[in-house]
Order: structure tokens, then C-alpha cells, then sequence
């Protein structure tokens, strides 16, 4: 554990739950001000605030450490090296000594914190090691706890509507999968329904990857969505050409993801004309696409691509036109789920009368896969969606020591009281800094929130050097992807640096 | 732990090492005969063989916790329920009291046993506790130690001339990150090596799925070849139908992989025209295919597909031919890798002078990826071979321990020794019950032997009622996939069990 300086461990304050909002009021504007008491951190030791220990980052030791890896690895994605067993609750620290409040959490996928006790309880249960070292082939061999582990952990927080599951190993598979049982949902309709036999021919034009065996249909996505980088994914991937240059594609349509005004209260009817535009885009692919969509994929949020927002009616209008044309609708929530937006999942903000068909899951579960509503979406006959792991029982346990976290401490509700808190810390640095902070978003969608800066990736880079890790988003998006365990204290830190940031532009 | 009556704990034989060679005879007939003293098993606790409790598998037990599971996870793939802390070395316990000797080992991805006691201490570790809690997204975020785990483990054992890798989560999106980095190296090629820039027309087609930027190229596979379920890697899987109906698939084209007569020794001028066909072809579908091969992907021995052998002769044409037209080659190596073949690496048997470009895992690794030569075949940008977590430090852990464990107990050795005593054991077998075993093949091919019988099917589920857990393979052969541990007296209870399915059918 780190030695840093700590708070929380050492006070006994309580934890700040609903009654913080008052005590925090919105647009409250840090600059000069005496921060609130901290409250007691959900993870017990974590420091007062970033503290750096070399000039820049990476420092000496971690350039050297670098250098021994891009021997053998490719490092020139890399951020920053961390130091995991030092790193603690939302601080993240690296081997010089640097220790940075991290707003990025490995790309939206640390929900807890690093080395949350909770999961480490887990990490460390005979369950787990019994899975990481009797790993089973779940479709042939599941274990005769799998049902339990399922019911009490992955299928607890099931999005409403959906109470089945297949398991995967990662967002990009996840998505594949769905998309898979999207065709052979399609193809079963057509063919007549679940008995109706394959016909010879398919038979014999499959294996040459070849209609009707292999269809000729597809997926529709949005323009600037991300659904993943394998092939079938990558197809309706569309955030950028440095993702999809050089690999080859299915001829799969794209619609126009509602290119909205923000702040969006204040662009509600032209807002709403943008939205109504794509839907009709989406309607008019869907009746006339040459190879017709087995099923439309979207996001809640459009995360890597640069944090588009759209309104819940648009999402209950594409549910409805999907449902007219019998275009099974997945609800992309690798990540936008699992609490960030100040709901479990993001979907449930939209108030649908009518569930999505498949919502898929990964990131801050650690798990992965994808739900889908009854047992008529399995396709028709064994071994059609199937693979040798179909997930991993370890992952299963991370996900449901994750959610006995979150119920704890009311972590949705944290991120939502939170998200709100930040946001309107946020407007009072765009009112001062309004070109800094340009087209703030995610309001009422708990600490998923962005901004544009003009000078993005300076902006990023400079953020280390005072004390904050933190990613971008589509071309010039500053995108907020704090854990679920970031609180009031946290957010005057932050809002503290990126005015440091802005000055120093 | 298992209550189960033990050997190997209580015995202080020696383990059987390269002195059994002479002491178990090939050929010799188990009927009658009296056993070897057992050696001791290499997992300490073993029961002395397999033990029935109820009259069929699935027992009641199992039938209802199935049906259980059933309502929330697609379970018609369900081969049999286990109760993994049961589970022992080679040994498959379910929860219904059964005990089952497992020569299919979790699909061929189990190596050293259920519950090996070292693979224990690595999932025990501090190492391990930190990598589930704190999973980074490596691209982004590496830990300091991955240099040194990736050196201590996965990079340990890399094949000749391999000395880099990417990694990844299972064999599907191995192969399918492999693709990608060939398609990114062949276009590379194509417009003139790493600093020539994209043209802009490249740019915006990508964003179409249109070419040039999404390139009308391909991966070369060979018929009955199996390489993964998502939709690239499904592309060049050509095992069965129900693998691939429905889903939409890349025109990419297929060379018939060699169908060799067998004993291969017996058939040496026969099968060489057959391969030299085989190459022809390649040949020919690498010069006159509409969307040009940027690779061909092979596996050493086609294991889903119907455990179809080639020589080593036709690979070394192989690499060859590829050589020739500046394809890549890139070995399948998730099913035959990690030892089961009494080498490292199946293709370790060809004695090639010119390395594959690639070579995937994945199954006994636990642990997946794939091993490339050296930097120029790395993309020529970051961020173009990337994704959230790319591979997991707990699984590369295990691996460690895997290859530690292997070390330790010289068990590639020990499979090909062990092998070789199978393979004559079923050779008996075979002059005995003809009909039964056809086709035999494996020799010299460690424990990965397998044959074809006319009731398939009925004789893997009549298994069971031997106490075996036995897999299949193509349309009529029984693969053996014993994991690495398996030895001389485990190989004599499956003949022996072999010999009962066989005059029970």
C-alpha cells in the first residue's frame, strides 16, 4: 500500500451522501476559495491531492523502464507508466514517485478505485482462485456455481427487460457477439421461424462465405460512433481513419449521429429538428441500404468520438422505428454503463416503454457481454454461438464484488450528486474561460461530461504537470471519466488544476 | 480439495521420466494384462482412476442445477456440469459425486492439471491480487513490472526468431489483431513503406468501408481450417456449416488443406502429390484472387476441423510459396501450441529455416496474442493496433506459471514420451477393432492423436459411462486432448476404457 501522506483513514468523517448537495452548492467558483471539508474517501487512504516529484512526466525511472519494454512491446500509445500497488482510490502513481488524481481511470474502466479493499477481499477468495486456475469452457463445462454466480452478481443489475446473458471476453467481442445473434435473429424470420431447416444451399454457400449461406446484411451505426476494432465491429466503428485505415470492411451503413447544440436546455427546438433528421436517416437506410440492417447499434453517449450527446426522445423514437421494422435495437454500454452517468445504465434515462433487444456490457464491469431480452433471441439450435471460454468466471467475480461496492456506498447516487456538483463548477470556469471551455456537455448525466478545447492535446499534456490524468475524445474533446468513488473534494481539485491549466495554455 | 482415495501422495515412486520409455512398451494390449505400477502424478492427489456414482451423467444433481442455469445462459452446448474445487490433475469431478479421467481438458486448454498446486501460489500472489484489482489499459497505462512478467513469461517461451508480441484475450481476437497487423503491413508495402503518408482519399473512403482505405484484400485459409467465431476470424474458419450460417462473411478465398492418407508412413509418394496439389493451389489463388492475400493462415494440425495432419514438407513449401509473393504467414497455433504435440510449438516439428511472420495462442497459454519477428512489422503509427485493455497481466501471470510449472516437470518431454506410449497402446488397439479406430494419426505428434469412428457421437457420450470425458473433432473423429500431466497409467485406463466404449457401441 502506498506510504503517501493520507486522508480518510485518519478522520472520521462521514461519508457525504445526499446531504451534500446542499452543503456543495453548484457553480460555486473555486478560485480563492476555501475548499469544503474534505469527505471521507470511499477508499480508505487515499493522499490530500497530486503530488509530483519529477519536472515532467514520464520522469527518469519510468523513461528507462519504457525503453526496456518497447523492446518487446509496442509503447508508443503509451501515457504514462504506472505503479499500481502505490496507486490508491482515484490517485494513480507512477514509479518516480508522481501521484495524480486520475480522471481517466484506464480509459473509463476502474469503477472503484485502484486497490479497493472490497476487491481485494475478492481477488483473494478461494472463488476466484478456484477460476483463475480451473478455467472452464462455460458453453461444455460450466461450473455447478455458475447459475449463482450469474444471478448474484451480472444478471442483478441486468437493464431492465433483459434478463439473460451472454458472457464474452471484452467490449469489441461483446458487441460481435450481439451482432451475430442480430443475424441469425434476422435470418430465423425470414426462413419462417426457429424449426423451419437450413436449406441446402445456404449450407453449401456458407462454407464459401457466400449468399444466402452468409447474407448480405448488416449493421447500422452512427457516424463518429465506436463499437470496437475487431472486424465486424470495426465496420461499424466510424471515430476515426487512424482505426479503420488499412482493414478491410463491410460495405455496412452509416446514419448521422444528431449533431446537437450545446448546452442543450438552451437549443431544445432546433436540437430537436437535428434529431428527427437522423431518424429519418435511419429509417430511410433501413428501407432502401442494399444489404438491409439485421439491427442498429448506438451508444447513450458517443464516448471515443468525441462525447455527442442526443436526448432521451431521440433514443425513444429510434426504438420505435427499429421495433416498426423489425431492426433489433443494441444499446451499446461499454462505456457509458455501470453507474457513470448517474444511472446504472445510461439507457435508463430515456424512459423507454420498450427495452432495447441487446445491451452490451464491459469496461467498468471488467466483465463482458451482452443481455438480451428472453430465450426466443438464443439462436434456434446449440454450438451457433459458442466459443471455448464464452467469458471468464473471474471477471464474473470482479464484476460482483463491483456491484456489492457501488449498493455500499450508493455509488450511482455518489456519481449522479457528484456529476452534478462538477458540472456546476464547470459552467463557472466556461463563463470565465469560455474559450477554454467550449461546448460543455453531460449535464444531469452524472460526472460523464466534456468540453472542447482548441488546444486539446496540449491541454492533456499539461494537465500532468499539475497533478491530473485525464483523456480526450473525438477530435478535440477534454472527456471526465471519473470513478464512481470520485466526490465534491475531488471535483475542487480538479476544477483547481484546469484553471492552473488554462493559465499556463 | 477432493475427499477422493488417492495415489501419488501416498507413494514415494519417482516421476516417471525418460527411464519409462523402455519400461512401457509400445503396442503392448491392455486386455488382461496387468498394469504398471502407477507412476506418481505430477498433481499430488489424483484418485487411482475414474469413479462412477450415478447411473448416467448427467446425474440428478447436475440436472437440476442445468436446469437453473438454463433460464438465464444458453446451456444446449452443455456437455457435463463440474464441480471444479473437486477437480483434480487429470481428473474431472462433477456434483453429483462423479469422477471422470478429462482427456478434452476444457476444449485443449487446461495444461497442468485442475487445481495444480503451483498455479495456486501464482493466483495466491500479491502480483495476482494487484493485476485483478488494478487492470490497466496497457497500450495506455503499463505497469512498471509488464516489461519483466512479459521477459520472465510469455516472451520466455517465444518461438524461434519471434521475439515480440502483442497481446490479447483469446484465440478468436488473436488471430483476428494478426490479420490486422498483415493488412497494415501489406499495404505499407504497397504505397512504399512506414513514412509515406495516407493519401486523403484513403482517409475518407475508411470512413466509408470503402477501398482504398478499407482495402479489397484478404486472409488466405484452407478448408476445414478453424481460426475463431468473429467475423474476420470466422472468414477464414471452414470447419462446419453451423459455425458460419447466418453471419456475413468477407469474400476471401480458401485453399484445400492436404486430406493425407494414414499411417502417414505408409503413404509417403501418395500424400506428397496430395500436398504439392495443396501448394499448387495456394500458388494460385495468391496470383489470381480478386482481393489479393495479404497473409495465409494455417494451423500445424487442423484440431476443430477434424484433426487433419500435413507434413513437415508441405509447411516448409508453404513458408516458401508465401516467401515468394510477400504474403505473411501466420501460424494458428491456439489449439496445438504449449506442448500438446510433445514440442513447444507444433511447428517446431517443420525445422523451417525461415521463421512465420506470426504465430498466435491462446487455449493452454490461458493467455493470448501472438508472437511477431521484429519492429518493422509493428504499425507504422500508435494507436493503430490498440484497445482498452490489450491482454490482461492476470492471465500472462498463470502463463508464467504454466511455463514454470512445464520447467519444472520437463512435461513437454514427458507428452512426447507419454505420446509415443499412447500412440502405440492405440495402434493395438486399432489391429484389434479396425472399424473402430480408423484413420489413426498423431504419430510422433505427442498426445495430440486422434481417429475416426463411424458412431462419433454415440461413443463420446458412451465415454462417460466409462468414466472418460472424451472430445470430438471434424465429422467423425475422436480427438484426445490429455493435458500435459498425462501419463503412462493414465494412458493405460483410457485404453482400457477405450476397449469397453468400443464393445459396448
Amino acid at each position: 500500500m502506498s506510504p503517501l501522506r493520507t486522508v480518510g483513514a485518519a478522520k472520521a468523517v462521514r461519508p457525504c451522501l445526499a446531504s451534500c448537495r446542499v452543503a456543495s452548492p453548484r457553480g460555486f467558483s473555486s478560485a480563492g476559495a476555501v475548499r469544503p471539508a474534505a469527505a471521507k474517501p470511499f477508499v480508505a487512504g487515499e493522499p490530500n491531492g497530486p503530488s509530483l516529484k519529477t519536472k515532467s512526466i514520464p520522469g527518469p525511472e519510468s523513461t528507462r523502464i519504457v525503453k526496456e519494454l518497447s523492446q518487446v512491446f509496442d509503447t508508443r500509445s503509451f501515457n504514462m507508466l504506472a505503479n499500481y500497488p502505490n496507486s490508491i482510490g482515484n490517485y494513480i502513481a507512477d514509479p518516480d514517485g508522481n501521484v495524480l488524481l486520475d480522471v481517466y481511470a484506464q480509459i473509463a474502466s476502474i469503477p472503484v478505485g485502484y486497490n479497493n479493499p472490497t476487491l481485494r477481499q475478492v481477488a483473494q477468495s478461494p472463488e476466484m482462485v478456484d477460476a483463475l486456475i480451473n478455467r472452464p469452457a462455460l458453453g461444455n463445462f460450466p461450473s455447478h456455481t455458475w447459475a449463482a454466480l450469474l444471478k448474484s452478481g451480472v444478471l442483478k443489475v441486468a437493464p431492465k427487460g433483459l434478463s439473460h446473458v451472454y458472457t464474452a471476453m471484452a467490449g469489441s467481442d461483446a458487441n460481435e457477439i450481439a451482432y451475430k445473434a442480430a443475424f441469425m435473429y434476422r435470418r430465423q424470420l425470414e426462413r419462417g421461424g426457429p424449426d423451419v431447416e437450413f436449406a441446402p444451399e445456404e449450407i453449401e454457400s456458407a462454407m464459401r462465405n457466400q449468399a444466402p449461406g452468409s447474407p448480405q446484411l448488416s449493421i447500422l451505426s452512427f457516424k463518429s460512433g465506436f463499437h470496437g476494432r475487431l472486424f465486424g465491429s470495426l465496420s461499424t466503428t466510424r471515430s476515426k481513419p487512424i482505426h479503420k485505415l488499412d482493414i478491410p470492411a463491410f460495405d455496412w451503413p452509416q446514419a448521422t449521429f444528431p449533431q446537437l447544440k450545446y448546452p442543450l436546455d438552451q437549443h431544445v427546438a432546433e436540437n430537436e429538428k437535428i434529431e428527427q433528421a437522423s431518424i429519418d436517416e435511419v429509417e430511410h437506410l433501413i428501407k432502401t441500404w442494399h444489404m438491409p440492417p439485421a439491427a442498429v447499434v448506438v451508444e447513450p453517449i458517443q464516448s471515443e468520438g468525441g462525447d455527442n450527446h442526443a436526448s432521451p426522445s431521440f433514443f425513444r423514437k429510434l426504438r420505435a422505428v427499429t421495433r416498426k421494422h423489425k431492426v433489433l435495437l443494441i444499446v451499446d454500454e461499454v462505456q457509458t454503463g455501470v453507474g457513470a452517468t448517474g444511472k446504472f445504465w445510461a439507457h435508463d434515462h430515456w424512459n423507454l416503454d420498450d427495452s432495447p433487444d441487446m445491451v452490451t456490457f464491459s469496461k467498468k464491469a471488467q466483465a463482458a457481454g451482452y443481455y438480451y431480452r428472453s430465450k426466443d433471441m438464443r439462436p434456434n439450435m446449440p454450438y451457433r454461438q459458442f466459443n471455448t471460454w464464452m467469458g471468464d468466471p473471474a471477471k464474473a467475480l470482479i464484476f460482483r464484488g463491483i456491484i456489492s461496492e457501488i449498493e455500499r456506498h450508493d455509488l450511482v447516487a455518489n456519481t449522479a450528486r457528484v456529476g452534478d456538483y462538477l458540472y456546476g463548477k464547470l459552467e463557472g470556469l466556461s463563463q470565465r474561460f469560455p474559450d477554454h471551455l467550449q461546448n460543455l456537455r453531460g449535464k444531469g448525466q452524472g460526472t460523464f461530461i466534456a468540453f472542447d478545447n482548441p488546444k486539446r492535446d496540449e491541454f492533456l499534456k499539461k494537465a500532468k504537470t499539475f497533478g491530473i490524468n485525464i483523456g480526450g475524445s473525438g477530435a478535440s474533446a477534454v472527456r471526465l471519466r471519473p470513478m464512481l468513488i470520485f466526490q465534491e473534494h475531488h471535483a475542487d481539485i480538479l476544477i483547481e488544476a484546469l484553471e492552473k491549466i488554462i493559465k499556463a495554455l
